[in-house]
């Protein structure tokens, strides 16, 4: 590596004291815009780095916020970070990234790698297997915020960024009674994770509601909720007695892979089964018949996050996120061909 | 914010010398174990932070690997990063991410913002209007490895990871003039970009390869090639004479939406047209009919790129990437529904 440039090599390359080199990086009235000019060109040709280390010894911000996330691999995830990069970038706050792969102890130690690198907030979408939040207090302790997203806590001092889980799994439950389905299995993910619990919630509040009696043997649970689970999924439901009328799944990539498979066995949709999914991801627009899907605004939650987060970081007074404990986005049933059984 | 937890703190609270806090800290061997135990347990409650600031200075290394994609809402760049998180934590970096949206003034705000904060190394694919790359030249002055992927140069001081994309195109092509196609359409993005101006190529190489001639108004260039640009790129189809008997397009959403669109035109597919796709993402697998598509492994791209990064950053001396212009890997076309017209 290349010895480091400084000051004084500039000072020397134009002809002009350290000092006044130093004054013009920090853009000092005492120095003549021309060579000012003339500084920063130099600067920048022969590669100098100001130093972001002893800044940020003296500031104490790195401006690094970090995301912490299940899995990169999925597109609801790809379309918040793009959201959270937006914000942050315009911002001028860079966007450090890592992923728990649903385990506990990964998301534990990645938690710790961003407190000991320093960044100035956190925000965490939970893993599936996260049993306790106490990887978290470290960042309390020191006035660090931390918001979740997504898969979110109920604990007393963090702010959460979501849907109404509930009444979104609700509404689609009531969409699929209204179009006539007696009989609907529910497909999801662990319920561990507070979106999974709380659609199950809403599908059995909408059954409850409307006088069907709600049956365990109806409710799916996945380990991974995705298109490789599908086979599986279609496979209990085929040993189901009498064949259920309505599949409601927790995911569009699963809803569309279960109705595959369905098809592939003879099953009619929506003629024999009305399908159901969650999102609104572009699979849900290209399969046939194309799937009604709960609209989840990805891009616009990560937006929302990274909003308040830095609202709350560049003016700590307010502290807007102490007092806040729920963000709720608007959620919305698209009715597309799968469950529309009265035409 | 609370006060920082100092070694002074920890030292106070169980009854040590701040000499022994400091040692017990650093792993040195005269503290005995017993005794670092109670104090790494006292430093975790109470929220200690190493002074990271102070180590970088000394040490000069962040940690820190910055990555800047077209687009962080993409399947595939998706399952890229999932690759490179995982060796990038494994090997105790931490990604440091941003989008340049594909306008070539916001990527070079991106470098510069990352040369700033002095990432350890720099990964990209380009933007679309990227015109030169003079934006990475403080990286190579200072010898800061700066690798691409995807959408790569050909320029002589750089490192790119990516698949045979002329070849893959030709094999496709080649394959739907086995198929029986006489008349293919070929739908990219924009050629600035060297992925699909290689598939170009490959697409030409393999007409005039098997006798057929190359017709430019066969070649459908979208600004951006996706779901969206479907309808438009069938209205162009529709209208050419004779129709043609084969699409082949570069991205799998655009392919399949590409599909939806000509089947409610009254297509059929492959009977009247074959479709290839590229990429082999999840949509190509759940449509009707599947569609045959190039297997591109984003993930496994993502690994390869951090890999020989962090190998390079390990081990300067060997300075592996100086010497490595070109990365390929292995890419594969996968026959699906979609293009058999001879079963």
């Amino acid at each position: 590596m290349d010895k480091e440039v400084t000051i004084y090599d500039i000072a020397k390359g134009i002809g002009v004291s350290p000092t006044t080199v130093s004054r013009a990086l920090n853009n000092h009235p005492a120095v003549k815009e021309k060579t000012k000019k003339k500084i920063f060109q130099a600067a920048a040709e022969m590669g100098y780095q100001s130093n972001v280390f002893a800044a940020n010894l003296r500031s104490k911000k790195t401006n690094n916020i970090g995301v912490i996330v299940p899995s990169l691999n999925s597109s609801f995830q790809a379309s918040v970070l793009a959201g959270m990069e937006k914000i942050a970038n315009e911002s001028g706050y860079n966007l450090v990234i890592s992923q728990s792969l649903e385990s506990a102890d990964k998301e534990i130690a990645n938690t710790r790698s961003m407190f000991k690198s320093r960044v100035d907030g956190l925000i965490v979408s939970l893993a599936s297997e996260a049993e306790h939040l106490d990887h978290f207090s470290p960042f309390h302790k020191k006035g660090i915020p931390v918001l979740f997203y997504d898969r979110i806590t109920n604990s007393e001092n963090s702010t959460g960024v979501t849907i109404d889980n509930i009444q979104a799994a609700q509404v689609a439950t009531n969409h699929m009674i209204d179009q006539g389905c007696r009989r609907i299995v529910h497909v999801l993910g662990s319920t561990k994770i507070s979106v999974y619990a709380d659609r199950l919630k809403g599908y059995k509040y909408a059954l409850i509601d409307r006088g069907f009696q709600y049956e365990d043997e109806l409710v799916i649970v996945l380990s991974e909720i995705n298109e490789l689970a599908a086979e599986q999924v279609v496979d209990q439901i085929m040993q189901m007695k009498p064949l259920p009328d309505g599949v409601f799944v927790s995911n569009d990539a699963c809803a569309a892979s279960c109705m595959n498979h369905l098809k592939q066995r003879g099953i009619r949709i929506p003629e024999d089964m009305s399908i159901v999914g969650f999102n609104n991801e572009v699979i849900s627009r290209l399969v046939e018949p194309k799937i009604t899907t709960i609209n989840y605004p990805g891009f616009e939650m990560g937006e929302v996050a990274m909003r308040n987060l830095i609202n709350h970081l560049d003016e700590p007074e307010t502290a807007i996120l102490h007092n806040t404990n729920r963000i709720t986005l608007r959620s919305e049933l698209l009715i597309r061909e799968s469950s529309l059984k009265k035409k």
